[in-house]
């Protein structure tokens, strides 16, 4: 047996062996062991979290990943897939040790068919690339997180991430048509078909979006795309009174208009980003307690312009500010110059934050913020709170110096068991579109009954007879 | 044991006492055992299939039907549950005998949150009845069957049905939040939140959806609802070619009109149908080879009117018929009534029709079509074809003396061997919506690997694992 560090404890193999095994698969150029590169691997983007691991493999075909899976199975490894590293709940983190397998490699899109308005793409296309070469092509992908310009398709889909316009088209699940996947036992299967509908057996799609890379690896993507719509055009109106933006977000949500965005940011993510970017910001004055980003996508100039009128009229019932909007490119930029620095700002000057990204109704929005706020302040933490309002998702996130937040301090765990206990008393969850990751684990019975989390854990047992892969997410 | 027709072998317990068992816990009144009155509840929509059965059951509530599945499962007893019996596949026929539990008495609209845009359900409510339930409050919910009028909405997201207006707004499940679901070894189970997004667990809704009854019992949904559009403008082109029909079909797909509807009927559906309503109907004429029957649902009068005038552009490059525009409700009625007769029309006169619905690539339509005409001519079928066009969502349908489809005869199994293989070297599947079922069961393995099958039938022991609920049906 080898000794590396966070070697896993059951493994049945040494890790040179092991090594030796995977280089025979994948190549000797794409099998890691270098302390000082499998650094670069050891962290996604939660908090300032760290976990070493034994080797890193970067195959290039399902092929390759299904020995890959089996030799694993065989010597019981653990196996970390990773995307582009871009999750906040500790998807991608190696924390039992192991293998990391990256999908980087795995970077083609296959084809772009127009007529039947489907991209066939490799998982470890990065999804800014993909909705890219889409454009290109006459065609529209939705679904771009913020982290898009890293994040992996594959990723996005094994996490079903949402973007700033999933209020109008939804998680990037309501995309996906088929899937390659390899199980953790090493099959390799296609879970859909490349047509409009099916109602063909057991639909398998659905098991592996959003299961967060537990129930096996997914190696390409088929997703369904639109037609191109007109240039977004943006609308920035500021609030003094945050009871009065939460009740522009409810009034805009019945007021059948379907904008593409609706970003609340809080008076601390204002402050803290305007500080971060030192310079002047639209709409930042001392007394503005709430902004409200709304995006509009639609095919028909007359109903984008009607549709801003609507706005503009609905906001002015809730604030005497000016209401600014932005069409061309560098107007769009300064007008979203602020929420797209928040997760800058909250990382700047040795801060980090915990990520929590429950959903709650939207009726329940004001009320939702303000007891968040009060645990905050009652356990003296600082919230930073934004995010897509007309869904009721809400990122409210606790800053905190990182040498505090890596500690777990007692008063943050307070502070988080407070947030979810009243997130799931308003019929709330956990998480609206980050997952449960490593992080969020603890809550999850706080949601879940015993039967339903009894239901979760054998599935994962049925795909996954030896645990693992990705062991220690979600449950 | 007992000696009931239609007795399953396996069973336990003689029926008698099954039934009294059951009577302790619906009540005496819920379980039916005479032989004429279950002669109801032996057949569905499928062709003149029947298979008789030895007690009926009708629940009121997801824990009546927990306990009854927990007495059949401990002797081992089939059990088909119900819905408003409108498939075509053999869905709820009872194919092994034993219980059938209709969820008729499953008819409560629980509640329609009008700020959150949700309706919770029981899933015996008939779906036309929620609908207009819904559009009272001022909301709409989009996918209404054709069977809209008598099927059930919890049969309708078990199977995953389409409407005729899918192509703009997806089948059923695209819209279930959560459902209550009663397992086959008796737990009760909701499987997701109402919220709009959740990335919390394993998502375990939809798993049930379009999973045909062989997973577990539905017995509560949160459908999302819509804002309320414009009231639907039809239009109705005549082709004297079938050839640019397809072409018209192709050009509107590409044309981002997004049209509720767009559905090809061919020459024979239209001369059948016509003969069975006996009365003048519109561009009904000799020399007419295929209708488009168009629908437009939209929000702004503009967008209609304009997509209406490009519309009609883009048909007149393939046709110099006429091209008619309906906007009245009658007009609309006149319009329509061609299209929803056909299914009345092939089951006149002692006549039924084995259901055919492929989907396969939109750009594939017109090529289908004529392989599937002559599949049918090479094997003296009659074949009525019309449906989704814009899906590549087909019906194409057999239409037989009932004498002679009850025998399944040899061409008939030669001609939808055919079809079905053509369907999947085209790269579509076997059903687009209409489900397996029992009828579909020998095609399975042809569209899936031996590995996807598999793991399908380790997927319906993981949730059943005596094989009680639903038996027979799709694996």
């Amino acid at each position: 047996m080898g000794n590396a560090v966070g070697q896993p404890n059951d493994s049945l193999i040494a890790m040179q062996d092991l090594a030796a095994l995977l280089k025979g698969i994948c190549g000797e150029k794409f099998v890691f062991t270098d302390r000082e590169y499998l650094l670069n691997y050891e962290t996604d983007q939660t908090m300032n979290l760290r976990y070493p691991f034994d080797i890193l493999i970067k195959p290039a075909f399902a092929r390759e990943i299904s020995e890959i899976l089996k030799v694993c199975n065989q010597y019981n490894i653990p196996v970390t897939p990773r995307g582009g590293g871009s999750g906040v709940t500790g998807g991608a983190l190696p924390v039992m040790g192991g293998v990391v397998l990256s999908l980087e490699r795995l970077n083609r899109i296959v084809c772009i068919n127009k007529l039947e308005s489907y991209v066939i793409a490799e998982s470890g296309v990065v999804t800014a690339d993909l909705c890219k070469a889409v454009e290109e092509e006459g065609l529209y992908f939705p679904v771009l997180p913020s982290s898009g310009a890293y994040s992996f398709v594959g990723g996005n889909v094994a996490e079903n991430a949402g973007a700033i316009n999933s209020c109008k088209y939804g998680n990037i699940g309501a995309y996906v048509l088929n899937m390659e996947v390899v199980l953790p036992t090493g099959e390799i299967i296609w879970t859909g078909a490349n047509v409009s509908k099916s109602a063909t057996g057991l639909n398998l799609t659905p098991f592996f979006v959003g299961s967060e890379g537990i129930l096996g690896i997914i190696t390409q993507v088929v997703l369904r795309l639109l037609p191109p719509c007109l240039p977004e055009v943006q609308l920035l109106a500021s609030f003094n009174k945050l009871e009065n933006a939460c009740n522009a977000v409810q009034d805009i949500k019945g007021a059948c208009l379907s904008p593409a965005a609706v970003e609340l940011i809080g008076k601390n993510a204002i402050t803290m980003t305007a500080g971060f970017l030192a310079e002047p910001l639209p709409l930042v004055t001392p007394d503005v307690t709430a902004h409200l980003l709304i995006g509009l996508q639609e095919y028909h100039p007359d109903v984008l312009h009607r549709s801003l009128e609507k706005l503009v009229t609905l906001i002015a019932k809730y604030t005497d500010n000016d209401v600014l909007v932005a069409e061309t490119t560098l107007e769009k930029e300064q007008l979203s110059k602020l929420r797209f620095n928040i997760g800058n700002a909250m990382t700047s000057g040795g801060r980090n934050y915990r990520d929590i990204d429950a959903c709650i109704p939207v009726g329940a929005l004001y009320n939702y913020i303000r007891r968040v706020e009060d645990i905050c302040a009652g356990n003296n933490l600082s919230l930073v709170f934004f995010g897509h309002a007309l869904d009721g998702n809400l990122h409210t996130m606790i800053v905190m110096d990182e040498t505090q937040l890596a500690g777990q301090t007692p008063t943050l765990d307070k502070a988080v068991d407070g947030i979810y206990e009243y997130a799931i008393s308003l019929g709330g969850v956990i998480s609206g579109e980050h997952g449960i990751g490593s992080l969020q684990k603890p809550y999850l019975k706080w949601q879940f009954s015993p039967t339903q989390l009894s239901l979760m854990r054998r599935l994962k047992s049925f795909f996954d007879p030896n645990g693992i892969l990705n062991p220690g997410k979600i449950l």
